[in-house]
Order: structure tokens, then C-alpha cells, then sequence
């Protein structure tokens, strides 16, 4: 495996430097103040705990699996005591309000962290992340009576958490679901059904696990308008906190993957469970939709997380490997042959992953920093916009992070050769684990049609608009002349981002299949226009700066971005304008 | 696993009304005749083989694997009957001259027979395949005396073979390789070494494994002209042909990797084994060469194989999943939801692979239709052309074809959603198959460097202006109204084509980093012109025959592929135009 260094100076050039943490963070009034001294002080701490604890154990992981044996799950070797550890050392509580008991700080903060689990071992990280689950399901709708019971153990990680949504016959189309859940006459409901691809649906980290459940009150609506979600834990807690009996789910089976090994994937058998409405009946999508959000953003982030694992693999690995010439005249001429590192093509590949990994990493933590705002907003206007943005981007930070990160994990690979495809060196296993991001939580499809049907056309193009106003202004605002490299193609498909928009909805007017047959390439080119006003940002930081290497370097990336990666979006624009006929209109028999 | 259908339709479309066949075989004068009943007897019982012997095999041996203990590789429960099963059958034998042993049918057919194998079960396939390189090398320059004392058991498969040629500090530089070879005093040599990733390098299939060996003769210069080519038998072979004592050359250990797990990767140990040179001494490089390019053809078909198999398995889930109404109105009214096929983002997936896999079917055969001309030509000047668009081609069918296929069989898992990346739908192995194919036999970036470098720029431009006239005179041919919507947009790319390398060649004079720096894009670049020229030839014989719905299909298939990507195109020549210096300044200390 590669060894993983938490890459504290990138990071803290994105908050200090780009998102000018310092302002936004004192211009929020509800969470726990946030100084530059302790933001390093954390981020050191979660290095160090990512690069030592948790990273050590990724390879052991993947080769280790999980084990089922009669309902029961084992994780691999040191997964429980990491996960004690993390839990132990309240990283699991960081941005809970301090009134619910966690330690009070920005969503911001927590991002950064999950960044470095990620990266350090995904699988592993995925415990963490699903424990938050039934988290934010109680913040968003539980009572003060549910919170104070079951909270304080989620958040110490005594307890672990899942979301259990999927089921054989419903994957994307949750309103199909049919787990029913019958009213008791205690208040409580007993549910029946069987959930499958539950991520930490069963294992032996913690004592218990919280399951947060989408279920069918029996008489309720059909689809998704009855659909209600429950709390149903492992084992049963007694009104005193202490366990009780062991609830009816139990994990049936676990799946054999690609990737991501590690972590426990089940099938989920509920039989009779009792389980403990959170929130109104059949309203439970909306909080399901909440925490989907959350979902989102945080696999978004694992391609960020993938990616930099690669690309510190392979930046190394291209260091130290010396293989034929240099065509332009050996540059190690000591050895029998030059590193890796001086042939274009290799520094092709490092680049357009160095470009994606920082420019995702940007885009993400500034979505971040748009959370916190929206979360502590008290002026509404502002934070109707800064929500538009972030639920509009969400679906972009989903998809496009993941599908960017599939690539470079993939360069990252291919940089290695043969000794890629072997599982020795880890890269393998990047890739591996990387694939299933464009699937989970919605697949690359579900988030285009979530991008361009409801959010861009849904708003009449207006949620676009208010966007592409801020690029707009910006560009207009940038006067400087060496700027100009970027603010012009920026400016360009901005423009034209707009009129692409304009001319699908056109079409979609007489016919909404237009709508899923533009969404894939429309979802990509928005990335690329995103990620090129990111790095445009952060090229406009660095100009000034380039005695310094780090700066250079930005200015450079920048520089490689929009010649070699932003043009792709000519490919997407031509591919959407296309438009629906050369699908639809293809006979099935022709298949 | 999905069940595997040899695509016989598509295979006859593309031998006999693409590239007429019945001529071309009439026009060779070497090879045994192939009448349209042969071809048609050849290709049917090659697909009962790989349909009902081959593919049962491919899901268990993923899940077995090969086994190594104390220098003996167990391969899959079944692998060994159905490899028996092959060489009796005289499948190996197929495009072997009579004179030599073998059935004599032109190498285009074993073509088609490889890719039904490869689809089936790519592991297995690759025993047969490496099978080849000792006798491809016997064929190119044995002896007479050589050729008749191996081939025979070779061609029946009760030998194996390999290609011994990767070293731990040597892949692509092959110049670098330290495997020496000390002359004995009866003429033959001992060899020592230790070659890597040796694909059957040790397994329990055949009684004897012969080792086509690249080593260096004591004394050899250093560097490509210095190596020599040598057969080394696991099992000494006695003059009457009888098994003798075991050679001094053992497996040491397995690779474990992240897919082909059924295909023995073996590190190979030579301890002064036994070794006959083949050809002249320090001239093995040579025949090495035509054997690689024979391994280069046979792993772009690697691409088409992988592709149809996800191709076959997402499609039939396309039409049985049922998940979400159509956007525009219930398809599928009496069940709860349609079928995935009819929302335009699954039949954009279903089409970039039918398109991909397709289009690389035609391409690649037309190259052993060539490969069959170049064998048989007694026409100089002919051959000469042929042999120039053959050697030019081979790395875009190469880089191309494999790249185009992970793409594809990517799509093939994310049809399936979280069933892709479950390993029981078969889906995520034939994506960790493919995975390999982009990088042994030389990755996409040493096939990019030999197209642009030694190819193109190499032969002043004209290697390529032989082949872009070709186009050229079929677009000037092409006059039918219809045809129009795909030679024009054909015509344009090709002059583009043209006019790139020519930007190109002017750059490379002052810089021979240019050339890296726009290699991998050309040959993408090259492989969708490529591609578009065999979808305009398609679609120009189906256009009046689109009452029948295979025509039909493949007018619609072309009009797809034009749409939606061949705009890929513009991407790649705006980052290869884009030159060496956004890569070559960039500091290293930056990275």
C-alpha cells in the first residue's frame, strides 16, 4: 500500500488560503468558534491518527475481509479496537451541537477529517460514516426524549449506525419498497421486510447498532408518499440504557464485492423488529432526503479521498522508477535509465490527477463551507442562495468527484504498469474501492437526472442562473491581465454552459426524455465548469506567489486544467446537444 | 455470470458483407481454402465450445484461482479438461500451415475463434493464446529440425507455452534486461535469471511448458542488440521425443491480482536451465517483435471480447430490471415500474457499448484481414501498403480497442447499479479482466509513443497520409445522399487528423518531448477516426436494408456513434494541440 500523508499544506491552502476560513467561521453564530491555532491543532491530530491507526490497517483489510458465520459478522483484525480509538477520542461527535452533546464545531471541520479517514482506509471509514446515519436523522426529526436516548452512545461510537433503504426490487425507485411496519399498541411498530446492501449492517465493533429503517405503516399510500422512518436497534435498550434482548434483524448474508471488502455489506432480515417512528408518519423521505444530502457530499468526498491515495502512490512510484529515456536526452544519466517522473505522458497522467484531486478538494470544502452557512444562517435571503448553490451542486459534487476520481485512480494504476495490477502495491485496490462511488447513493444517472431534471429545469432554469450569475461576476470582476489565461475560456463556458442549458429546455417542453438523454454529459460539463472557476480561484491566490513552489505549482495545475481537461466539455456539449432521437428512437429489437 | 452468446450474427455480418470474405479468401494463395459453408461449420462449433466448455468456467475460476505450493500451480477445477478438450479438437492448430502441422485456415479465422474464447472466459483463453509464442517464434526462425522437433505437441496442446521477457527492472525497457545465457560446449546454452509476470508460467495443464526466453549470450553488447531468443522446457525433451529430466527452470511465486485470477502470473526463476537458441544470436528482438505484434492484435480483440460479455450481460438486465417509470409515461403500465431500457441514460450506455464493441469488432477483423494478406501476399507493392497500415494500426487497435473496453464494460457494471459491483452478476470480473488489457503488451502510453513516434513522425508523416488517403478516397467515392451524415463529419475529422500531425511534426523538431506530450491523446484521437470510418462502411451497407432490424440497427448505431462520440475528438485535439509545456515546466518539486 501506498503510505498515506494527510496533505495538511493543500488543505489548509484550500480553508485558510481560498475559503478564508477565519472570516466565515467567526461569521457563524452557532457553532463552537473556530481559531486558526485550534483548526491546525485538529487537523494535525486526525493526520496523525488517519496515517497511524487507521491507514495501517487498509491493505490487512482488503485482504482479510469480513466473515459471517451464522448472523454474526467479524471485521478484520484491528478494525474494532481503530474504531474504539476514533470514538474514544470524540472525532465521531466533532460538528454535533454541543446541546446534543457533541463537541459543537462547523460540518467544515468534519469534512476535512473525513477526507483523511478516507483516504488512510475507506472501508473502515464507512462504519464511521454510516453510525452517523440514524445521527442525523434524530437531529432532523427526533424528539428531545429520542435524542437524549439514543444519541450518547451513537456519538462515542459505543453503538454503530446504519441506514437501511434498498431492497432487492427498489434500488433507485424507493417508493417500490414493501418492508411494512405494524403499529403496537405501546407505540411502538414491528417491522417486516428485507433490506439488502446495508453497509454495517452487521459487525463486532460495537455493543449495538442503530438502524435507521424506511418502512410501509400498513394502510399507508403507495409510493413515495408513504413512506415512514423508523429507529430499530440490534438489541433492545431498556428504559435505564442498559441492553435488553436481541431485536428480530438480523444480517441473512454477506455480499461478495469488488472493493471495499472491509466493510460489512448485508443483507438484513427484520422480522417483526421493533422499530421507533422518528418524525410524522409517511414523511420519512424527507428526512431519508436530508441525510441522502449528507450522503452525497460525503461520497463526493471519498472521491477526493481515492484520488489523493493514488496520486500519492503513484507520484512516488514515478519518482523511483527508472525506465528508458528521457526522448529528450537522459536526465539521470548515472543509472541505466531516467525516472519515470520526465516522460511527458507520465506527467500527463500526475497532472490531470493533481488537477482533479485539488480541484475537487476545493469544490467540496467550499460546498462544506456553504453547509455550515445554511446551518447557521440568520439572514434568509443569503442563505436561500447559499442553499440553491449547494442543492444544486450536490448531485455535481456526487457524480462528477467520483467519475473524476474512477479516472485517476485508474492513471494512478496505470502509471505503476504491471506492478499496478498486482494487490501488493495497493493500486489495485484504489481502484477497486473508488468503483462503487459512482453507484452508491444514487448512481452518476440518478444524480444528472436530479441535476437537470429537478433541480435546473424544476426551477426554470433559475437555480442555474443564480449560479452562473456568480461566475459571471467574478469573471468581471477579475481584471487582472495575467488572469486573462483563465477568466477568458472561464467566462466562455460559463456562457455557454447557459445556452447549452437553454436549448435542452427547449426541447424538453415537447418531449422529457430530452431530459434523461442530455443529463449525463450536462451533469460532467458542469463539473468541468466548476472545477475550472476552482482553479481559476486558486490560480488568482498564487500568482503573486510563485517564488514559492507551491504556488507555482498551483498556477501550473490551473494552467494544465484548462489546456488538457476543460476542453473536454466541447465532447459533452456536442454528445447533449445530440439530443434524445438517437436513443429513443432506437429499436429494442436492435439491441 | 451472464450467459455467454457468441454474437455469430454480428461476426458474419462483419467477415462476409463488410469485408466479403469469399474474395478475400479466394485472393490468398497460401492458405487452405475457406468456403462460406466452412467459415459458417468453423464458427458454429467454436461457438458451441466457448458457449457450453469455455464460459461455465469463467465465474468459479474467479473464485478459485490458481493455487501455488512448493513450485506447483493448480489451476481451476475444470480448466485442464477443457484445455485438453481444445488441443484435441485441433483448435490450436487452426491457422498453422499444413506443411508445419496444422490445419492451415487463414489467421483470420483463429481471430474470430479467439474473441468467442476470450468473451467465454478470458483466463483460460490466455493458456491457449500463450501457447502461441513458442510457436509463433519457431515459425518466424526455427530451425526446420526445431520446428519439427516442438510443434507437434505444441500445436496439439499437450505442451503449453510462455513468453518469457518482463524482469523486475525491466518492462518497457526491454533493453535493460539482465537474463544471461553462458554457451555450452554442445551447442546449447544455460540460462539465469529471473523473469516477472509470466503469464502460464507454471501450471498443471499440459505434461511440458516451452518457454520462449529473452536472455543475453555472455559477451552481448548492453542495450536491445544484445538479446537473444532462446526455447527453455520445463521438462527436458529427449531426442525420441520422450520426457526426460525436469529443467532447471521453477516457478517461484504467484501474483496475486486484481483480476485474470484464474490465469497463473508467475515469477519465474532460471537456474541454468537448458535453453536452444532460436534464429541468430543477439537478434531476438526481432522475433520477439512479430510475436508482440501478433500479442498486441490479440489483446486489442482482448477489448471486443470483454465488451460483448458486459455488453450481453447489461442489456438482458436492461430489459429485466424494472426500476422508475419513463419521463415521458409509463412504458411497462401493468407492473410497477418499466424496464430500465427505455430511460435514455441506460440506452446511452447500452449504445456507447454496442457502438464501442462493434466498431472494434470491424476494425480488428479488417486488421487480420490484412494480417492474412501480408502473410499470403505475392503482390510487393500491395503487401508493402498493407504491411504500413497493419504496423500502423496495430498500437491504436491496442490502446484504443482496450481503452474504449474498460470504458465499456464499466458501463456494463453501472447498468447493473449495486448488482454490478456485486461479484455473483459476473459484471465487476469482467471489469477487473479488462482492467490488465490497458497495460501488458505495452501500456496505452508505449503504443501512443510507437504510433506517433516511431510510426508516424518516424516514416516523415507518410505511414499515416498512406492511410488517411484511403479515407480520403472513400469519402471522394462516396456520393449516396444518405451517406452524407457520416462522410462529411468523416471527411472533416480526417483532414483534422492530418493537419494535427502536421502541427505536431512542426513542434517535434525543436522538442522531442512533443511527442509524448500529445501521444496518448493521437491515438485516441486515431482510434475514433478508425472507428468512424468503420461505422460509415457499416452503415453504407445496411441503409437499404432497414426493413430487417439488424440493418436497421446498425444505420442507428452508426448515427449514434457519430452524434455522440466522435465529438470526442475535439477534446483530444485541443489537449494534444495544447503542447509539451504545460507538462515539461511543470517543477518537479511542485508535483
Amino acid at each position: 500500500m501506498p503510505d498515506y500523508h494527510a496533505p495538511l499544506r493543500d488543505m489548509q491552502f484550500v480553508l485558510k488560503e481560498l475559503l478564508d476560513c477565519q472570516n466565515h467561521y467567526d461569521s457563524l453564530s452557532g457553532p463552537e468558534p473556530v481559531s486558526d491555532d485550534l483548526l491546525d491543532a485538529i487537523l494535525d491530530s486526525g493526520a496523525k491518527f488517519a496515517e497511524e491507526v487507521v491507514a495501517p490497517l487498509n491493505r490487512s483489510g482488503d485482504e482479510e475481509g469480513c466473515h459471517f458465520d451464522n448472523g454474526e459478522v467479524t471485521t478484520p483484525k484491528g478494525f474494532k479496537e481503530a474504531f474504539r480509538e476514533y470514538g474514544d477520542g470524540g472525532w465521531q461527535a466533532l460538528n454535533i451541537p454541543v446541546a446534543d452533546g457533541g463537541q459543537g464545531l462547523p460540518s467544515s471541520v468534519g469534512v476535512a477529517i473525513g477526507e483523511m479517514m478516507g483516504s488512510a482506509n475507506w472501508a473502515w471509514s464507512m462504519y464511521c460514516g454510516l453510525s452517523h446515519a440514524p445521527v442525523t436523522c434524530l437531529l432532523q426529526a427526533g424528539t428531545e426524549e429520542q435524542k437524549k436516548f439514543w444519541l450518547p452512545k451513537l456519538l462515542t461510537l459505543e453503538w454503530a449506525g446504519t441506514m437501511c433503504l434498498t431492497e432487492s426490487h427498489c434500488g433507485s425507485d424507493v417508493g417500490l419498497l414493501r418492508t411494512k411496519a405494524e403499529p403496537q399498541a405501546d407505540g411502538t411498530y414491528k417491522l417486516t421486510g428485507t433490506k439488502i446492501f446495508i453497509s454495517s449492517g452487521e459487525h463486532d465493533m460495537a455493543e449495538n447498532i442503530i438502524h435507521a429503517v424506511l418502512a410501509r405503516i400498513e394502510g399507508a399510500p403507495e409510493g413515495t408518499d408513504g413512506i415512514s422512518l423508523f429507529i430499530v436497534p440490534k438489541v433492545m435498550v431498556n428504559d435505564d440504557g442498559s441492553l435488553g434482548e436481541r431485536n428480530a434483524v438480523h444480517c441473512g448474508s454477506l455480499e461478495k464485492k469488488m472493493g471495499i471488502k472491509a466493510s460489512a455489506t448485508c443483507v438484513m432480515n427484520f422480522d417483526g423488529a421493533t422499530g421507533y417512528l422518528v418524525g410524522e408518519p409517511d414523511k420519512g423521505l424527507r428526512v431519508m432526503f436530508a441525510m441522502m444530502n449528507q450522503a452525497r457530499l460525503g461520497t463526493g468526498m471519498q472521491g477526493v479521498s481515492m484520488a489523493e491515495a493514488a496520486y500519492q502512490g503513484s507520484l512516488t512510484y514515478a519518482r523511483e522508477r527508472l525506465q528508458m529515456r528521457s526522448l529528450s536526452g537522459p536526465k539521470n544519466p548515472e543509472d541505466p535509465a531516467d525516472p519515470i517522473i520526465v516522460h511527458p505522458d507520465v506527467r500527463r497522467m500526475l497532472l490531470t490527477q493533481k488537477a482533479i484531486v485539488e480541484g475537487s478538494r476545493a469544490f467540496l470544502y467550499w460546498l462544506s463551507f456553504l453547509v455550515d452557512k445554511v446551518e447557521n444562517s440568520t439572514d434568509e435571503e443569503a442563505s436561500k442562495h447559499d442553499d440553491d448553490v449547494l442543492n444544486l451542486l450536490t448531485p455535481v459534487a456526487k457524480a462528477f468527484c467520483t467519475e473524476a476520481a474512477f479516472e485517476s485512480t485508474n492513471l494512478g494504476l496505470q502509471i505503476f504498469g504491471g506492478h499496478g495490477y498486482i494487490a501488493e502495491h495497493g493500486m489495485e485496490q484504489i481502484v477497486r474501492d473508488t468503483r462503487i462511488s459512482m453507484v452508491y447513493e444514487g448512481t452518476t444517472g440518478i444524480q444528472a437526472l436530479d441535476l437537470l431534471g429537478r433541480k435546473v429545469m424544476g426551477s426554470g432554469g433559475e437555480m442555474l442562473r443564480n449560479f452562473t450569475k456568480v461566475i459571471h461576476k467574478y469573471c468581471e470582476a477579475t481584471t487582472d491581465p495575467e488572469m486573462q489565461q483563465f477568466i477568458e475560456p472561464l467566462a466562455a463556458v460559463n456562457k455557454e454552459w447557459g445556452e447549452l442549458t437553454a436549448q435542452i429546455g427547449e426541447k424538453v417542453v415537447n418531449d422529457l426524455d430530452e431530459v434523461g438523454a442530455a443529463s449525463v454529459d450536462f451533469i460532467m460539463y458542469t463539473g468541468y465548469v466548476v472545477l475550472a472557476y476552482m482553479w481559476a480561484r486558486m490560480a488568482q491566490l498564487s500568482l503573486a506567489k510563485q517564488d514559492d513552489a507551491f504556488y507555482k505549482a498551483k498556477v501550473q495545475t490551473a494552467q494544465f486544467y484548462f489546456a488538457r481537461l476543460l476542453p473536454r466539455t466541447k465532447a459533452h456539449a456536442a454528445a447533449m446537444l445530440s439530443g434524445a432521437e438517437n436513443l429513443m428512437a432506437f429499436e429494442e429489437a436492435g439491441f
